[in-house]
């Protein structure tokens, strides 16, 4: 459990700047819109009458400071987008360009290309200087200008980048393995006594880091996924017994799919890799099956790709012509266990099998993701200017907070089998809570 | 001011069934999802540092009662929608319709038709019996399949039509006007000593309800104002000096304007009521607009409804042939002062004019709206059996509460000129704050 | 090749009846718009100067006729819907119905269920009787309210069920194997000497029945797999060394992987089954790609399931744990290929696979699918009521046609390598020509 | 009535060039894609049976040509957009680069801004020189992104500007009014002797241009103006007595309003400017409507904006407080009188307009719209290069043509009342035809 200490946010130094004397704040000036350092935004916000509400464990309010420890105009920023594309990506980018250059008026912003890789030289990955024509109307575009990729970059080849440029803040948008690196370029930037601030931009299109309600890019991607079932549904009702099968993304967590299933209302069973359900045995999911394709002749079920695992490991796997064990899929697995089982009992199914897989990171962030998105961006550039580290942008009980990264990456956020989502899933579903293994016994 | 005990809300009598002995119940049961009468969300949720957060004001949690007032099986369900049309009112019908069928099991559910005329024998409006045939797949429709309308209905006969018909529970799906007619409702049963249930679900396209952090159908809705601002964009950009005005909804309230332009991320000026505006003079929109036209060539505002009234007062009005004097329309107004404005200068200007008007609100709910409206429908459920009455499902922090009707109307929400949202909306235009009268004296 | 006689339409006799006497068609006679059955469309309407256009192949065209065969009051008519599912159908049925019931004024419109098997009683489908409430706003919704299905019916127990309920005339709505089933059904009528037409609407969403210029749903289908591309781009674009592959459907034929390819303009590769392609030795595809990845760093592929059949016959196949040669998809197929190709040259790839599969075929009709299928239903009743029979509505040269349902069928339309829209493929790809293994020779 | 010698195409002298030594070219040289200057597409393509079908007139077929009268590499090439923006203008303009530059390797392609006073160096509107990244991803945008604008040019200066920039081929995007410029200017070009090639590309968002099946843009347009009648009938079924008023472009036709009453199918009147049509008097729209909104409650009603100005005309005018009359607006005067109408006979309706207006020219082009907007303009470059000069590319029986814009703009298209489309809009909407004035007599 973490203590109150853990939720200081590392600040860089005293701020020596007057928010006021930026000419570009002078909008923010007459609304007198500064956001106090004192402002606390509670872990919890549920108590129980008579009782007091926890306050000890709260976050940092996010939003403009009065005074900031950069003089805007001698700063240079840097921006990165890491691991998987995901809608929403071109808006932080653009937003977090148009505050720095149009509010703050800073000295050079500084795309990095393809992830952290962009920020070690032996990738010959030169940067981009953005420029108001380079970010206008990206945002109609799905993906990131920047690029993006994944994998391991030495802290120290990059803070040396970020010192041989002279860059004094460093915006990196990512998951949470982006933000534990992150965490490892700040740790390194510390041991070496540097004035440089990172500041994260959490990105997920799986919704699965905490203190951030949703991620940015999740409502397009749910929608997009909501079409999948629906589809799947037409499928199913417009044939005899048929069975529409959607495999959504979602490795550790099913909030695509329990959403996704939310605003389709078409579905019947949502597996998530939060729920551990078996396959065979009384009341099981293909016994289950079969009583409502007797019954009602169609069924559409939503997995995502990282439930069901215990079956694959249990189960024989697909194999190719080489005898390679390919990864387990747990969509084609599914598929060929439900069309097996229906055939041994002679019993017609048309099964129609959905993987909208990528699809839905590559799309533009509609209107609710693109406001999101904006924000977050607007909220790391005010952490920066005012020397805070080591943070990530968060959300929580519609606040925007300040997150220290080591408490954001601690825990991958997860849907609880108790939660009010989950029961809405049971209520739209009529799936019995009995599917899961432990109900069972 | 309100004061604590203002945000009791009623109940028709003691609890006296267990939500155990409910067979469509079971999975909540298992899920052991039941909330608490004690639960609370604080009025507030923002606290400084090394004081205490206000937890007096607070409200009741919603969710699924261990104990009900009404026996489910026996209970006849009442489902009336009020005011004008808005994407995920025929979500709300239907997932009422399955949380009272499918999960509570109750007798029946009667849909009023036309709003509350429906329940007043004299407009001869006979109500249908909802089953699953009539409800499946209306979400896929705009409007709401009961009819809607507005007007004063008088309350006395509602009244005599609940105990004609015999509803143990009526849920008004309505804006402000309607629920304070539900509240007057109420004091009629009250008055008579009756044992029906008054439960709200707020509806607005202009998101202009307390304590609902955005309703139903108002995601939707910005997504379509936003392509319109687009469209404006476009237009003004492929002309010489082109100006796109559009005027959206929002007959007190900016939320749609503010959403829309931060979605949009191509308007130069968002002019909503809140906002007092000038016209003519030094720094005001005009004089602004000339200098924008004449360095960039191209300008997008985006104008609400109800914003500019007080200009509509002092100046020319629309008089029809017959003299009569028309209902004053902002946009046109704006348009034509803006043409005539540039053709006194003798500067070419090329505006387009934008009124998408009711077009925004016949649309079927996005992903998200379409989860919202189900969530209100389901929480509004859990609320009438366990005997709460007089109360709106209203929805802080992310929870959703229960708001007492009466505190829920008495004020309209607005935007507030010092808030986060607008500060966003002034960083997204590079509108000035001076454009307000009286930042301007 | 077919002699001018081959496009002569059966007709079951002398027509009886005035349209002019039919009160629905008033408008009709009013706009005096009758057709006269002498009416010819030209097999070819591109002739060299100088030269006479050849017209002694040419086909009927479709229309409503002044003297029909049947006594529309007297009519019962009956419409099945058969194959795969596609954008429109529901439309087909709407309008089938509205021409129908509204036009011509017939005694019943009966929808048999789940394609042909629906005539079988044997199957135990009991028929749905239409009306308007049932067919009201059904072109909103994909799929087909009545069901489809594929598989063998014996026409005699078709003919059967059409003389037991007293069917006059039967629309079949289906791809080729329906229509050849059409005509077995035809030959039965005519074998027992009945008075019942047999009409057919063409429906594939491969789009590869001669004599129909678009089947409905091909242009919906289109977009969706045009999206399919952009995102495979994005993708393709955002990752270091990005490919994206795409698999469209296209079992025979390339139209859809073609018309996509054209409407997202961001293809490399366009594969389709009317293209021999090799993937190995110099200047075939892979050797091409890897130089294209080398030089732009990102590529598109799209390729039609029924593309490269050849090569997974050469090659080693998918094979099950059981050891079971599963079928081959050329998708994987693919991804599997150009994986171990830049794998064992060394050469990092990012390579995302698409299968957007059914998602294109469930959705509702666009705009123009919408009209078109409307067209194809009326057209289909003219015929009908006419007394003509074994015909199926065709559209050529902008112009509604009759073709006899032997001609239709005789042949597949596929893609030609030396038409226009291939030569736009190539200029919109940049594809070399020599990717066709005959051109490399 | 046009002479067979109207349709010859002037070219400016003898091809000098064979195709095959154009490297660009290869693919389509591999392709033997080569249309012959005889081939020919007929003016009439229905005929009746035993007799000729007339050939006489006949259109030059398009396409690329074996021999150019170019030299692509020494080409410098022009763009030019004019009047109203449409979707697809930028797919023009990307196709037109990329078959200028990518197939025939010319010199240098220009942009000349804000349509033709782009030529005009009093305007000082400084050309863009087109490259890739310049047009990459336009299209995903709608407009223009050179701009345009209406309004007269000298010719005389146009050509100035052509030689004074060395350009060899004008390609004129726009409708009529632009063609009829390009005649003009081609006039002048022929007056000097000057080897300059003039080719428009038909654009209105009207489909009012003859010899163009559908222009671009249109199928785009008429998806959004189905999506206002939608609107329109969910709002009138909605509330009591509702009525819905939607009106569209289409100043000299009804194709919009035609083909989005079609494509809705919910629509009760179409009302276009090739109908003549009364609103008093037994039996005309008031009275009509009427009685439906007595028996069925709701209606839906289409305008196009230049129908009814025989109406305006008649009667009262809108005067603003300064005395002046304003421009007649159809949809307006027609809300007033229905509401009128209704208010004298004590009926209550609830009339929602709708005037959507702009909102669809400004849409990026739909699947459709884009591969044919692409298709034009590679048409157009073909006919340029072969030394072709004012024409327009036409589309007619599915075969691209050459039009003389002589031709082209001799008349405007429009929907004939006896036609295949009308008896369609007829079947959709029940409209008698009786409601045209003439008709009722």
């Amino acid at each position: 459990m973490w203590k109150p200490s853990d939720f200081e946010i590392p600040t860089l130094g005293e701020a020596r700047v007057n928010s006021e004397d930026v000419p570009g704040l002078k909008n923010i000036a007459a609304g007198r819109y500064w956001v106090d350092d004192d402002e606390r935004v509670p872990y919890q916000c549920v108590f129980k009458r008579d009782s007091e509400l926890q306050t000890d464990l709260a976050f940092e309010k996010a939003g403009a400071r009065h005074r900031l420890f950069f003089n805007p105009g001698e700063v240079n920023a840097g921006i990165v987008t890491c691991g998987g594309i995901c809608p929403g990506l071109n808006d932080v980018i653009r937003a977090l360009y148009m505050e720095l250059h149009y509010i703050y008026h800073v000295k050079s912003v500084t795309g990095f290309r393809y992830g952290l890789r962009g920020l070690d030289p032996s990738y010959e990955l030169e940067p981009i200087i953005l420029n108001h024509e380079r970010v206008s109307d990206i945002q109609a575009h799905g993906g990131t200008m920047l690029g993006t990729s994944r994998g391991h970059v030495d802290v120290g080849v990059v803070v040396d980048t970020l010192v041989a440029r002279n860059i004094h803040m460093l915006f990196i948008v990512g998951g949470d393995g982006s933000q534990r690196a992150a965490h490892g370029v700040w740790q390194e930037i510390e041991r070496r006594g540097l004035n440089i601030a990172i500041v994260g931009v959490p990105k997920t299109i799986d919704n699965d880091i905490n203190f951030v309600y949703k991620t940015f890019g999740f409502d397009t991607a749910v929608s997009f996924a909501r079409d999948a079932l629906d589809a799947a549904h037409i499928e199913a009702k417009g044939n005899p017994n048929g069975i529409g099968l959607v495999k959504v993304m979602g490795r550790d967590s099913g909030f695509i799919a329990s959403y996704a299933t939310l605003a389709s209302i078409t579905v019947n069973y949502t597996l998530i890799p939060e729920l551990e359900f078996d396959l065979d045995g009384p009341g099981a999911l293909l016994e289950h099956l079969e009583a409502r394709i007797r019954h009602k002749h169609h069924a559409v079920i939503v997995i995502a790709e990282g439930a069901g695992q215990h079956l694959l490991e249990e189960d024989e796997r697909i194999v190719d012509a080489s005898g390679n064990v390919k990864h387990g899929d747990i969509g084609v697995y599914l598929k060929n266990r439900i069309n097996r089982y229906f055939k041994e009992r002679n019993l017609e199914v048309n099964l129609k099998y959905f993987d909208p897989s990528y699809m839905l990171r590559s799309l533009p962030a509609n209107a609710n993701d693109r406001i999101f998105a904006a924000d977050l961006a607007r909220f790391a550039v005010h952490a920066a200017m005012a020397g805070k580290t080591d943070l990530m942008i968060g959300r929580r009980f519609n606040q925007y907070i300040h997150v220290p990264i080591p408490i954001a990456v601690a825990t991958r956020k997860k849907i609880s089998l108790e939660s009010e989502i989950w029961m809405a899933v049971l209520q739209a579903t009529g799936q019995p809570s009995s599917l899961q293994s432990r109900n069972r016994t």
